[in-house]
């Protein structure tokens, strides 16, 4: 088997725990497979050396941010290189341009454009171990350039699918994908196999194990993607193909998001095109807006409503407020988003009703609902939003599943 | 003008310290000059990771060394770039790839075999500060390679000199070259300008300003170099040409090296090539000896005594005991080796002859002597040495010239 493996910044924070990776990178080697492990920085070192360059500029030049940022993987890469060969392992450091990670010039946020697997697949042949600073590559003007946030599970994902890995392992400080958030309902699973697409839905939504884009790459280079501890031998969560998934659970987990927070506008202006401009207006200031509803009342009156992230909450009342597009505007930091996910959503009914159902039993007040063919979303007052996630994963069972 | 700046590691060794050099280079340009700055990573860095190295294995591949030790100076060489780009000038950085330095393939102490000059000529055309980090380059197979030692000095002569720079100016803690250590005689004076012999004897003899494959370099090159304060505007020691220097003085500086120890062999035994083999021997083990003195005895018998650094005398204990060459073996680590230098001396008599007077003046035996076209050493006991120093450099006058 060809495996990846990428360690993210906490699996090697220090020295101690850079050695733990090269035991379990040397075990998998000696299991017989090929090995290809692309590395975080040491954590806390990108984030010391953005200090850095603040220190010198508000807005430092994105170019020199990169050759800044990269430097920190490189360290890693060779530190991991160092234990293997002492542990008597064949085993090269590559930087992303010496792996062939070729991108695009957008500094501080490229994207991978292709791989070319030369360097790699003669390593490999070789019978070395691999180990490839993530997080960086060299754009067309032979400059080193950044993948930005979760850099290096890209890095990881494209090297699988440019080498055709078996698998790609995502290590980070959690055993995988749960059903819920274990720390609200204790008996929440791990999760053994999910869709791409569940996946996504769970990105989005809150669950920090993988990023959006990561999954998406998986996708889209059909890669088996696993995420799983690097502080333990669990099995972890495998993220695959929803054909590679035998009896796909009708619902797969329940996902909360308390970053929401709620603009409602009451008595919108009677003008045309008032809610496009509202919503270009939101998207010209890069805040996204999640759900939105729209209703008329009794009296004709037209009210409009939508979610946005608490990050951006000031800056849209700021906009709304200059827009002035409704008599009376309302502000509300206190909601959570709790969405119910499950490809097999989309075969079976009745799903949604149990939803309405369990949050009736439990007197909890839907103030928005969004629905996809794989996810129910609903905006709850935020102090209910733990119950809300305790009953809904009682109501689907997923405690017990298994 | 086009100037090659070249900033150690106490001179970059914290943000402040790097605002402080981003005020000299932006100064320098706005004199109106073509300015490249080589930098070396912040103090501690190169340390630090050499530690982490350390950690897993007691001899780290070289090759991943270099990938880990050159990440410093990119960092160093990135904030810098950042630094004057916010002040408003047009700043970039570049590896040492990138500035196009070549190396060969010896990894942690590769020579730099050439330099393709283009990106650093077409970064100037462009009107752009260039900042490279030292200490670094590529290798034939495309690899990281970095230079050893006073690695980023060797770096700015070689830039300068591929590059036709008409200075290279070399910015350490201290403020240039000085007639003798000022902290033996106070009333010691920066030379203003010294000849490259000169100043390689004075690298030799332990002065720690500059190292002798900088000036040998500088020398090769014929590149003008200034070693310099960046803590003060001083105006440092320029190393030139002899032919450059108009009214050289017969003697420039009194040097003083304490690591020195002797061996003395007395009653060698009468075996033919017996001295070849005790000194082919040192040389085998990597021992360096200096001075060498071999003498009769009235009753015939040999005595050969020889000087190596005081690090290397238990090695050289060892296999003096291990030949067993002599009757009888003398050790002594309590002698130091005065010198004086000064490229004058070939046009002029006496010279040595007012050292001998001097010492001779204060009761200070001379237990070796060695001489050289521009130099002459002494080795004397260890307790004199600071009254050695002080008395030559009265007697060369050298506190009162300028």
């Amino acid at each position: 088997m060809l495996i990846v493996q990428k360690f993210g910044g906490t699996s090697v924070g220090d020295l101690e725990r850079i050695s733990n990776v090269a035991k379990r990178v040397a075990k998998t080697k000696e299991q017989g497979n090929d090995i290809i492990v692309v590395v975080s920085a040491m954590s806390g070192e990108t984030n010391k050396l953005i200090e850095y360059a603040k220190h010198f500029s508000k807005t430092p030049a994105l170019k020199e941010m990169d050759m800044l940022l990269s430097s920190g993987e490189r360290v890693t890469s060779a530190l991991l290189a160092i234990a293997l060969c002492d542990m008597g392992y064949d085993a090269i450091s590559l930087s992303g341009r010496k792996a062939g990670i070729h991108t695009d010039e957008m500094h501080t946020n490229a994207r991978i454009s292709h791989i070319n697997t030369k360097n790699m697949k003669k390593s490999l042949n070789e019978g070395k171990i691999i180990i490839v600073a993530g997080f960086q590559g060299i754009n067309e003007n032979d400059d080193v350039s950044t993948l930005g946030r979760g850099g290096s599970d890209l890095s990881a994902v494209a090297i699988a699918g440019a080498m055709g890995a078996d698998v790609c392992e995502i290590y980070t400080d959690v055993d995988g994908v749960y059903t819920t958030d274990p720390r609200i309902e204790r008996r929440a699973k791990k999760i053994d196999k999910i869709s791409y697409d569940e996946m996504l839905e769970f990105a989005s939504l809150g669950a920090k194990v993988l990023q959006n884009r990561s999954v998406e790459m998986a996708k889209k280079l059909n890669v088996n993607l696993v995420t799983r501890s690097s502080f333990n031998e669990n099995e972890g969560t495998l993220i695959t193909k929803e054909e590679n998934i035998m009896e796909e659970p009708i619902v797969s987990g329940i996902a909360l998001d308390k970053n929401q927070a709620r603009v409602t506008l009451r008595n919108v202006k009677d003008e045309p095109g008032i809610a496009a401009h509202i919503f270009s207006t939101l998207a010209d200031n890069n805040i996204i807006v999640d759900m939105i509803i729209q209703n008329v009342g009794h009296d004709g009156s037209a009210n409009l409503g939508f979610t946005v992230g608490e990050n951006d909450l000031e800056s849209a009342k700021n906009i709304m407020q200059r827009l002035n597009a409704a008599e009376n505007l309302e502000f509300d930091n206190n909601i959570s988003k709790v969405s119910i996910v499950g490809v097999g959503m989309k075969n079976h009914t009745g799903v949604a009703s149990l939803a309405f159902t369990t949050m009736a039993d439990n007197n909890i007040n839907i103030e928005m609902i969004s629905t996809s063919e794989i996810k129910i979303s609903m905006i709850v007052d935020e102090k209910y939003s733990e119950l809300a996630v305790r009953s809904l994963h009682e109501a689907y069972n997923l405690g017990d599943r298994e």
